[in-house]
């Protein structure tokens, strides 16, 4: 099994719901330093798991699409908490959208998973793993 | 499958038995940054795999115990070789148990599994993985 | 010379003003991964640059002045950009202000600089030095 | 489940063939940071995956065949594009030969399974598991 | 004294005369991870040390003059050993250029020092630092 | 003015004396990477600070004489902490004084300064710098 992973960032505020997050109820913010790991059995005909500029172009859009926002104000996130954990899973689901529309490549159809890490500070980070 | 991971440290003595471990076999020393990761299939209703704060402090907890001491004199480890991949076992035992006497918090009884890695340096590090 | 670091973190919200930040007007946030240097020509007695227990505990209170909070809202920035750089200084100073009232202990009054690194990702970071 | 992993690294030059690569098609290089994986489901009787001397060793043994070299003129690799996900396989097929010949120590063939990660830059890295 | 670094890397091939190199005279790369760190005295009216923008843009730039090539075809290094820490060098002074010719923009001329640090591995790197 | 630096690493048991130590005066060991730097104005005739072959064999040979040991028994250390602070200092001093019997080449003594940093763990660390 192979994976190749490429690695950005995106810098967003938030708040969370439920006395279970204390003070970070209150309006705050995160820099994520986003890994998107991509899964494959065996290598294309290039020897590649996937296109690494198409792969890290669109991590980068799906990004953009959150960066420099208050995600409060997000219609997409209306009444959730946008936890580390959930939106790993946000990132690896268009990601996968965008796999499955030909943006990452035509090699890209050969994917079985992909992963999401968000590090959230040098002390905690969370991942979602999906198959495609 | 969503993981979650917090991040802590211990310092400790020990020293090694058996030939393979050459010059270990003295008293010597290590930090072992330490790397809880918590696993399960679904986010609980607030989004979150496992409640943060309570991990963070049961898992700094659980490196108390072994925190500025020598193992060698913990008579939990007699007669055993507190190898790195040894005490990551240890350290996922007790975050076991913990888990299963509620101390992470009701939500932490939906965790499918946990890893911890121990780094001893910046080039070698092990991981042990289990069932809850 | 000698010197010791210690790092912390700390989670906000912010907007900056001025067409040089671009999309970085809107509220958005950053995890500051703050580095606080202490520096001093000789050791003391204990052979420390200063208690790292204090200085740890002293850099945690500060960030917890700014901690999960939106700093357009705190009236000690108003009508400024609370930018990186900025950020870093306004750590540097209330450090200063704290050792100068001893709260880093009697030692902390041989030290004769202090730098604040904020890292705002893994891809850029600020520093601010400045003499005690 | 146990781990083990050791990090080393290797410099190379090489180009690739096909238009996916653009400007990679030129002779270029890269710094490769190798985390080598060894993975057993019980520890041996020493509480270790594999003798952290020996695996050090053959890594580093391994690496050499293709440090400061231009991987172009590696008879070994002639028409194939030695990609970062190509060259992890190569490593792990290598480590699993000498893991065969005996040379990790009789141990290792305790071992189930190795995953070697070659990181070629701060944002890019690429991994390959197998079974042993 | 504030500073700001951005980071990038460049992949290059290159070898060393000299038998002081060893194994490195023969053709082989490296991935230099590259820190820019620009130093001023005070913080410009923005509260900024330089447009991060066009310190990044600017940095990526002059590394795209070097990316993705063998630098012994580089006329400008003809006849000399690209080491890293000439490498640093090279990289500060084209900075330096750009700033006097105000691409870095005209807040930029405010600054008063700039440090370029190149990785070249996970266990060795070098900077070197110029007025401005 | 130039820099290289080289990274290694040492594991050792200690103790420390004296309240400002608190469970630190329990004996328990730490490991340190430890960072060389070296400084000079220009480079030598070959384009290099140092030779870094044989700036990383002397450091690790430094290393060495401390390595799996319990400091508390080395005798050069009889009476005194030997806190990550002052073990910089005698890394520092140690590196001087091969410098000075030539063992990092000739060339070596064109270096004006050296650094040593040691890091305890992922949030504190230490540095001694002084001139040749």
């Amino acid at each position: 099994m192979f994976s190749l992973t490429v690695r950005d960032h995106v810098m967003v505020a938030h708040s969370f719901r439920g006395e279970v997050f204390g003070p970070a109820q209150r309006l705050h913010g995160a820099t994520f330093v986003v890994d998107a790991t991509f899964h494959r059995a065996e290598l294309d005909a290039d020897n590649l798991v996937v296109d690494i500029g198409l792969a890290a172009t669109e991590l980068t859009a799906i990004l953009g699409e959150l960066n420099y926002r208050n995600l409060d104000d997000d219609p997409d996130f209306a009444g959730v908490n946008t936890t580390t954990e959930f939106l790993a899973k946000v990132v690896a689901d268009r990601l996968a959208a965008r796999i499955a529309d030909g943006k990452l490549g035509e090699g890209a159809r050969g994917l079985s998973e992909i992963s999401v890490t968000m590090r959230e500070s040098h002390i905690a980070w969370a991942t979602y793993t999906r198959a495609l």
